[in-house]
């Protein structure tokens, strides 16, 4: 279990996961003492685990940290969310001291959560803690009129993402949880997935826009989107109309991935991160465990593109990382059955027909 | 925290659910630090289980129980079941030994499993472990020609889960969790359902019926609904077409609904069994929670019908509790959410909008 520390030599050490281990799930499976297919789609996402990590059974997956990377963006001068900027640091402080959802949920499922200030536009609050300083700007540019960052800008949060995998993979952690916070992402993460999925943009409340300021966020986008080159590259993509803590994110997922550690993604804005880290290295997605169906809209499509199905659909738009958390127990359920449950041989059971 | 042994005691200590406690839990919620409704419908349960407790935050629903009612069904002579009968026994000594699917994710969430004998036709195995003795007789009567069960071996069924759940109460179970084995009980469970929905059976595989094997089911199962007089008594459906299993988790439910405690409800059996205590006690109805959407067809009708959404859906078909024992670390979160997280006045978070 090795782990990089920038976004390049991330990409270059992801490897095919194991499909002789797939297929030893996939046979052990049908020995379990249950009807063959019976566990439906917790027995794929054990297969998953397995050629992840090229043993069958595969190792529960365990510790499990939550990284929650929080960024602004420039594009809230344009009004396109329900809340101000300064929410952004009020709720790093609180992610600091553990009242946040995603800090329950963490403490619930035993995982750590790591808080991340990739680029947070405010000072944080005196008597914030438990945040690491990782600020590569004040927030993003507004994408509506330019870039939201440079490649400098980018390329230093990307490392920041792949660094923090690092950290994490170097203090145990064998599965990763993708969080976020920064209020207006949502406008970004709608704009990554129709450019990278050639669709228009649907728009969604994010944390409770009005229809006024959905229709603000529409037509910002496809200002945006107009600045792009048809087919236009990933990151190109990112640079333009993405954030700081999405960038991280790519960054996250690419170096989990390179670590040979299976990442649970969160909603909507870790979604539209997952779709940029696969078309930049494909790869990667066999990496990652969909825990959701967010209820914002862009979801869907971001989902589809990446060919994944979701665990739980319980409506939720949080964000911070809170449903990917609450699907670990699921993930590690998926493991367990393989490892633990008795064969038909071991447990003497009849297993021909009446 | 009190729990009665009968089922006749238990339908009448039913009381409805605090709908002040509910109303507290709604208002909480909008003060939590996260944007109203966001969480989705992990809101509602947290609001439910409030109800159910009469506290705002509600408690952590825990310790957890997780019953499963074992027992055989004579519809198996008609070949209704891709399985022998044998099958039973064998999974009740895999359920003593812990190497069953229901096992494996009690352990994870660290339920505790009780195995209850209600009715198994052939002598359990020897080295058997772990299981109660409370056979009523061995296996039902064929339903596809007589009444499956008499109404003195139906009350005895229905006592022995109003029981089982008293002893789990006096060990201080804060949750409880259905579970069943049966071999043919997806036979009995769908005809419960057919008959109490007014509906046309809907056939499925249970533990993996082909094509002529489900058509002889829904054979005998529209043969023994033409016993039943139109609009029947829950319990006169549950005498003719039902299980031993499935009274006892009758009773189980309805003596957990009693004693003010919440019930995750799993597949296609229990939900069957919930719509029977739910009819026969509606009061019952508001203690529940659908864990997952069974793959069985008449799952779906039968969830329509005591108005439940299950948490998930993951294409499982197993029973034993499986699919109710995996979401339990969901119910429990929802509880959390509500006692542990940050109100934004605690926090100093802005609430007005941009």
């Amino acid at each position: 279990m090795t782990a990089t520390t920038t976004f390049v030599a991330a990409r270059a050490a992801v490897r095919a996961v194991d499909e002789a281990a797939a297929a030893g799930a996939r046979e052990r499976h049908l020995r379990l003492t249950k009807p063959p297919g019976s566990l439906g789609r917790l027995e794929d996402l054990g297969v998953q685990l397995a050629a992840i990590s090229g043993q069958v059974p595969p190792p529960v997956p365990e510790p499990v940290t939550v990284a929650v990377f929080a960024a602004d963006h420039g594009v809230i001068s344009e009004a396109v969310s329900a809340w101000p900027q300064e929410v952004t640091a009020q709720m790093v402080a609180n992610f600091g001291a553990g009242g946040a959802a995603i800090n329950v949920i963490a403490r619930q499922i035993g995982a750590q959560v790591v808080v991340i200030d990739v680029g947070v536009a405010g000072d944080l609050l005196p008597g914030t803690v438990g945040v690491l300083d990782r600020r590569v700007r004040r927030g993003t540019r507004n994408l509506a009129v330019e870039s939201a960052m440079t490649d400098a800008e980018m390329t230093a949060a990307l490392d920041t993402g792949a660094s923090v995998t690092h950290d994490a993979i170097s203090d145990g952690a064998r599965l990763l949880v993708t969080g976020d916070m920064g209020i207006g992402n949502t406008t970004a993460s709608t704009a990554i997935v129709a450019a990278l999925t050639g669709t228009v943009p649907v728009v969604g409340p994010g944390a409770g826009a009005d229809a006024a300021t959905m229709e603000r966020k529409s037509q910002v986008i496809r200002r945006a989107l107009a600045r792009l080159p048809d087919e236009p590259a990933p990151l190109r993509v990112l640079a333009e109309v993405g954030g700081l803590e999405i960038a991280a994110l790519v960054g996250f997922i690419t170096a989990g991935a390179a670590a040979g550690t299976p990442v649970v993604v969160d909603g909507l804005i870790a979604t539209a991160a997952a779709l940029v880290a696969t078309r930049a290295t494909p790869l990667v997605g066999d990496y990652l465990i969909a825990a959701h169906r967010s209820s914002e809209p862009a979801a869907g499509p971001a989902l589809d593109a990446l060919g994944l199905s979701p665990l739980i659909d319980l409506g939720m738009r949080l964000g911070e990382g809170s449903g990917a958390a609450l699907a670990v127990p699921l993930v590690q359920a998926a493991a367990r059955i393989l490892g633990e449950m008795a064969t038909f041989d071991s447990a003497g059971i009849t297993t021909k027909p009446a």
